[in-house]
């Protein structure tokens, strides 16, 4: 059968079956990975190529098989259960980022969903796994990470351990050398600061690259390196200025991680689990990556379940009060809403990709007509909290590349369009 | 103050506190080890040093920050509670290895405790933690790892998976070219393969410190290696019979591990967590090391708390019967106690270290008078099972050397101590 032939005969069976048949990313297994004992050589996800397509497929679902990581204690506490409304939202359409009417569950396919929860007034309206994912599986959070990271630090901040118009240098005097010595903690909680560096998550001669090379996240190239983030940190230079342009770095997020460990004297890991897990009510421990320094990585390196996700997500949009306790101040989530500095976005090269965006306390705010909060990760991991339609949705990704903007977009419509369903009287 | 004034003074101190206070080992937190944020750089535990003193007394409570791992999930079953009857053991005396008069609390502070548990007719009767351990810290098993390996390994015998007489060659046909071809499975689960193999822990050329580059538990000198286990244990040459001399080789257990995965198609960490793990009763997830194939390094790689360790040996002690549920076959066990063979032990280099030994199915079997059944691992972990006394000791330990004679009998002598002292009426 020749090549037209297969062609004209995968056009009938989109025709007939619709093309969201036609659509469905492969799983993991479905290409074959990490399958038998021995795994195939080529079909092996390994510290190469874990973030490459199709290997991360594989690879977000099993980063403590490829990297070492902390805990994160759940303690010993009771799981906190979720209620349930089950509904059917796969059919609810909408217009997708490119003006085609979509469903979401062709958005799901689309971008490369591994897990989705749809929490509607605090209840589970759809829980939905994909690609293997199982309800106790751990997945790679990547940068939604920094917003877990946040909520650490508005404890600590409320707490008077951290004056967030301070400069970085009083808690760190050891980063006097970098372009953070005159920054200020909100300016490194916004990401406004001037640092010469590149998050091209293609090129791999870009500063992300070299971070991580140092997280542990790749192999090394034998090139020099510093250990460990502690001593990668210092050497960042200044490139323009403080507080005028929203300028997404994760090392920022990185050093707020440092600042939290040295005013606690405690690592970042065992924070997480004091101020955040032990009180969530989760069902399992997270885990984090940690470099040669032991840093653990809190601008990426998260992993936890879809429904601790969830957890989470219902917490800030309850403004910090979850499971009988003030966990996270509300006072940090109304300055989240509220402060954001709209000017610093529109200057970035982020501006249009959300209506009307901010970004504070490493949360991105949207507003289409009302207030969203969003934690956002590479590759299509999203919290996406939206307190007027009372409508949390997490959702777990692999898409191939880092950042697809059609897909976020695509996403966020969704989140939208659930929001808009469900609030319908 | 001069060398010579410090070292009289030390001498002082201990004749007026006694010698347990000088001989107390060093804490990981007094040596300053990943203390801090950052650590100092030369108080950092790191894949080259974790193994060696002082660094091991941290790194075997950090293992999975170390080296990749995959979680062995206890489930979501209930957590089985420990009866306790709790007793002063301390000042129980016994003849150490060298003939000299010590205590129970001696005995644990020379022989670099990390935590012990004695359960007597199933209740804790002791349960003691040193060295910063935490009774939810897992910690490494070594090669007591083995033993758990056979404890799978005799259920899928019962359920007729594998036949213990068969050649090694039918479920692993890859292995043919191998000193494993003519070997039965019974030689493998006794350590009587004839093959050219150095376990000498302290010789960076040995074949021990080769499987550490590949299972990742060292940083590969760069020389060329094979990427796992998987290609590695059929690279293994014959040197002497096979079923004639007890010859402890962990890649042994490496290959039995591999079995297990073969004849049940599912990964070791997944097969552990099924059919022990979920079963106990355990608190904590447990975790095992995996290299760049996912090969769990089934013959030490394991990681789990003292109490979970604990229900481990009172299964084994209870004849694999224990909450409530047949979990190892209580033939296997039976095996272990009486089908040794004593002569290919007598002819090993472990004659004498032990009173009238033996080794089969993956324990050490000793016979003081009465059966004790033993899974031991390197720098002194071990679970003692003494049935006629219905005691286990469960003691892991951060020794300095892997294979410290001394240390090793003392250990045992003290377990023997106390399953007298706890037998009178």
């Amino acid at each position: 059968m020749g090549k037209i032939k297969i062609y004209m005969l995968t056009i009938l069976i989109s025709l007939i079956f619709g093309s969201a048949f036609a659509a469905a990313p492969k799983t993991a297994a479905e290409h074959g990975l990490m399958q038998g004992f021995p795994p195939a050589l080529d079909k092996r996800v390994t510290l190469e190529n874990w973030q490459d397509p199709p290997y991360n497929r594989w690879g977000f679902q099993h980063v403590r098989e490829l990297i070492p990581t902390a805990r994160v204690s759940r303690g010993r506490g009771e799981v906190r259960p979720f209620e349930r409304n089950p509904q059917h939202l796969d059919d609810i359409s909408f217009a997708g980022a490119d003006g085609e009417t979509m469903t979401i569950a062709r958005m799901l396919e689309n971008t490369y969903t591994d897990g989705i929860i749809v929490l509607h007034k605090g209840r589970i309206v759809t829980e939905q796994y994909f690609n293997g994912m199982q309800p106790d599986t751990s997945h790679l959070w990547m940068s939604c990470t920094k917003s877990l990271t946040s909520a650490v630090f508005g404890i600590m901040v409320d707490r008077g351990l951290v004056d967030v118009a301070a400069k970085v240098s009083n808690y760190l005097p050891e980063i006097a050398g970098s372009t953070y010595a005159d920054a200020t903690v909100q300016q490194l909680l916004d990401m406004e600061i001037g640092v010469h560096f590149s998050e091209d998550y293609e090129d791999p001669n870009s500063d992300i690259w070299t971070t991580d090379y140092i997280a542990g996240w790749r192999s090394n190239s034998g090139a020099e390196m510093p250990e460990s983030m502690y001593e990668f940190l210092p050497t960042l230079k200044k490139e323009g200025e403080h507080g005028e342009v929203f300028h997404y770095v994760s090392s920022n997020t990185d050093v707020l991680g440092w600042i939290l460990e040295r005013v606690t004297k405690t690592g970042l890991s065992e924070l997480i689990s004091q101020e955040i897990w032990t009180k969530l009510g989760v069902e399992q421990d997270g885990y984090i990556t940690v470099d040669k320094g032991r840093f653990a990585i809190a601008s990426g390196g998260f992993n936890g379940t879809l429904r601790d996700m969830a957890r989470f997500g219902q917490m800030i949009l309850q403004n910090g009060l979850f499971n009988g306790e003030q966990i996270v101040p509300a006072a940090w989530i109304k300055d989240v809403l509220t402060n954001g500095n709209r000017e610093a976005f529109a200057r970035s090269e982020y501006a249009g990709v959300f209506p009307n965006p901010s970004y504070r306390n490493q949360f991105w705010v949207a507003a289409p007509g009302h207030p969203v909060i969003q934690a956002l990760g590479i590759h299509g991991q999203s919290i996406y909290i939206n307190p007027e339609a009372q409508l949390v949705v997490t959702k777990f990704s692999t898409q191939p590349q880092a950042v697809d903007i059609l897909m976020f977009q695509d996403a966020f419509l969704g989140a939208e369009a659930l929001a808009e369903a469900l609030s319908k009287p």
